[in-house]
């Protein structure tokens, strides 16, 4: 039995849809009624696991799951050993440094050394503000960053941006950016060097998806 | 100007109910059309946060709300230097080890040594299973922690128990407390030392509520 791993929320629509197009049906998640975390596809021959975003590549690492579908920024921030198949395209946004319009900071560097930074994903941001030797110190929040400059518990943000709009209701700029995101499917490493064929052709069909020309939304 | 930082979700309806015998009323929080993180109170001397349940001590300990009502849960998985002031009663709910009601397992001893165990407090977690001298793996999960069992990515889960619901719809069953919890007021300790009475007479009327009878429903 292929069990597959889906992220709750934004990446879930366009998950179903591209397992469907590799011949696994899991639309059952999408049903609004539906209370399950654990739902058969179509077939029966294989099952979803619906769980949160950063919750994918721990079944993915543990191999309770063979594959999964999960944000490359979820990946960047946990590194967990999971195999990195195939860039499926959406979902796309970029990890950003953000500031208040307001501040007049133009870059990271710009930020006074030991100023505090508010980020979901404070490893991402560990990596950037010491790549760039700039000394700051990271607070750890689980939502809604974008309150951290207007309540003055930090200087700066580091969090996803998709259209901006969250950034600009709250008087924010980007000011630089960390690395761009899409989903990813990812697989157990043990489970695809096992494989008799079966997630390999899964695999590859959504390989191939990604690399057919877009259709003119 | 007091800023008080309240959790979004089950704590927050009794918290706005808490707070408005005290005086401020923030009951536009509970407005279903309210899209504002940040929302001054009606007599506008005080404001409120909404945040995530885990950001409430963040903001009361860097001092960016002098208040907060957050679940004794989160103050002892995240140790953050806050003054714990009032135990308020409402939100009770115990943290406990569940497993397989199909397992047969009776206490958290009979876990089988280095077994994995889920929790979305894994600080929490790791103190217990220390105390016990049971060396386990724990697997930090972010949600449906619940979901650990039947996956068997896990053995045993810790996870907030409140009606038992939860376990039972899906064959899991509660073996072992290792606390019981409720909602706390915090304060940050050096706003609270450089108070001149106006978060003492907050503290105090909420205080004196809970010391109360309290109503039958």
């Amino acid at each position: 039995m292929i069990t597959v791993a889906l992220a709750k929320g934004a990446l879930l629509n366009d998950s179903v849809a591209r397992f469907q197009s590799a011949g696994l049906d899991f639309s059952a998640v999408l049903d609004p009624g539906n209370r399950q975390l654990m739902v058969p596809s179509h077939c029966g021959r294989a099952r979803a696991l619906l769980v949160r975003n950063g919750d994918v590549p721990v079944y993915v690492a543990y191999g309770q799951a063979q594959l999964g579908v999960v944000g490359y920024d979820v990946l960047r921030e946990h590194q967990m050993p999971v195999a990195q198949l195939v860039d499926l395209g959406f979902g796309g946004c970029r990890m950003a440094v953000a500031v208040k319009a307001s501040s007049g900071y133009q870059h990271a560097a710009d930020l006074p050394p030991h100023c505090r930074v508010a980020s979901k994903f404070t490893h991402c941001a560990r990596e950037f503000f010491d790549a760039l030797d700039l000394p700051v110190e990271l607070v750890h929040l689980t939502g809604s960053v974008e309150l951290g400059p207007l309540t003055g518990i930090a200087e700066a943000i580091v969090d996803l941006v998709a259209t901006g709009r969250t950034l600009r209701d709250n008087g924010l700029v980007a000011i630089e950016e960390l690395f761009q995101s899409s989903a990813r499917l990812i697989g157990h490493p043990l489970a695809l060097r096992l494989d008799r064929g079966d997630l390999q052709l899964i695999v590859e069909a959504m390989r191939i998806q990604e690399s057919l020309p877009k259709n003119p939304a």
